[in-house]
């Protein structure tokens, strides 16, 4: 993905992926569930039925300036945390991530 | 619902994905990560830093004469549950997913 | 219960029991607990005083070609999230249970 | 204990049934779980994979002139709370019940 | 432990001591707090400052024939879950309990 | 504030009460009951079954020139903290505290 | 600081430095953000993505004949657990600190 | 966003505070505090008594090509997370933060 800027500022905007874990009230849900669902940053979305009821993973481009907390912060607090219905939120930021291609899979 | 299908079975062997939430003991955090990665049914590992430790991204192949669960019992009992320094997992079987493509994204 | 249907699909219509914990809002406490009672899939209705306020016992009928999160989620995004005064849930599915009958405690 | 009684004051001795929520380490989620099912007072054993692992409906025979708190003391510190691999324990007793039987869901 | 009053059923009223962890919205704490002082039950309120708001020690006279946690649910759904800005209430039934008299403490 | 009976003291040594909550390993837990109890700051011990397991009332002797939490570190570093079993405390420290003396709750 | 005090009344007036982790509607975030910076007593105000949402550093002066958590109590009841949208707090009071000044790292 | 700067990289190594929240076996309480306070990347210890033992400010030197999180991971995991009597962390990573300095305060 956008290979050809890597050759003159290498690393300069890299992908960081995050993992925000919701509570909401059930009445405002299915409502969340969509809007999370048309946010560009947003990749997944689940409902589940635990101690949390979403899952979200969300990939936002860093900012090599700013701290990838910062860059969260104006994200989360300009969307999903003025939504009505949203409880409480926490994010979660991988340190160490392993992700299997589907080539690797079946290799 | 759908019954018809049951005839060709053709979406019998169905994939399940799952999360799990996992708190380990610090000293054996590589070597769990490391072994959740050598999982065939693992997908995705993150090793995070909030409330808990690692998010784990599982698919099952789903036996539709057994339940979600027992299926989950048999592949979680016999394998990260019983690691040392596996402090507590909770699993979340999400109901209804959303997942973007690339071409998705794109597009 | 459905017998008859068992010979020709063994297991196709299994029953599935998930335990359901509520914290609620007191002021609606009473109101909820008869609309669970009310609930046809629900067995039993219990009022405590933990770190939860009710549980809940219910008893889905498994469709074998939606998995039993996505039965889940209709069942309880249909209702009791629906409900005011519902602040939040958790639902547990058990992978392996083992309950007595009453002539096996006899015995 | 206490069998006489009942035969002047027949409702001298009610059962008072519980809920305990465990967390267990893994490694002794198996021999737990036997355990669980061997003890007589115990009706129902549930593995489960939310944040906590395992449910169990115990059933206890009330002893009018200890209070239901000092019965649980006696049952639970003498039994599942000294087990190997046991790390906490919730009990829930239920105020207020209702149970559905077969006949009543039938008709 | 006073064996003796048994034959005469002098014991059959005895006092059971409870505690109870409320966590309120702050707005309405001075109130709350004002309502539980004011509650013949009501033996200690104390307001603190961590993960619970307020301790409240109970002491309700005890009904042989129904359970304590008949008596609890009717005492805490009647008062203290219905009142405005109650978030969440958990209740504490000791087992076994040793209080300290100031002559104990002295001698 | 109140200056001027630091002249004569009256008020330097007061009482500082505060409740402990306390999780304790089962297979320790009378032992650990019984050592409470042999403290000298400590007025009542309660086992309890709920998320928690031990509620510990403790008296110290407010030492003016250190803080409270000063006081309170020593105390619970030095005891409680240091016990085999004990695997998390919480201390709560009431800011108001309103507690009827018998002869209130008569007249 | 504040030394010249310290020849006539020593440790008289000492700070109290304590930690409130606070959980908050995301609606009003940004607004209690402002208004905890707005406070004198507030020392930082930290917005974070964790389990909870805001980290405070508040100095108050220690007034020796009345408790640190009375004082406690005085402020965040008559401040922030008034405010809408804070939806938790918890404070936590340091029993021992170690703080490096600048020249500490430095040397 | 301060696009200039980037010219002469003044800001190429700016600090990022995080807040990591300990748990601990109380029996190497003392023993953590003081590994804690040797660090280099530390700059403040707090010992309290809530539901967390230890709240600990660290300072580090952000690495532009790589992310907070992973800079965070490599400290955490190769540190604190190893150390005997670590239970559990949290660490929270302030998007926005607000510390007042002593000449703000004073004027």
């Amino acid at each position: 993905m956008a290979k050809h800027k890597q050759q003159k500022y290498p690393d300069m905007n890299q992908e960081m992926t995050v993992f925000i874990l919701l509570n909401v009230d059930g009445r405002y849900e299915q409502r969340i569930f969509d809007k999370l669902v048309a946010l560009d940053e947003v990749r997944e979305v689940h409902s589940v039925h635990g101690s949390i009821d979403i899952i979200v993973k969300v990939t936002l481009v860093r900012d090599l300036l700013s701290s990838d907390a910062e860059l969260l912060s104006q994200f989360i607090l300009a969307t999903i945390r003025k939504w009505t219905g949203v409880i409480s939120t926490q994010t979660l930021i991988p340190g160490i991530s392993k992700i299997k291609t589907k080539e690797n899979r079946l290799s």
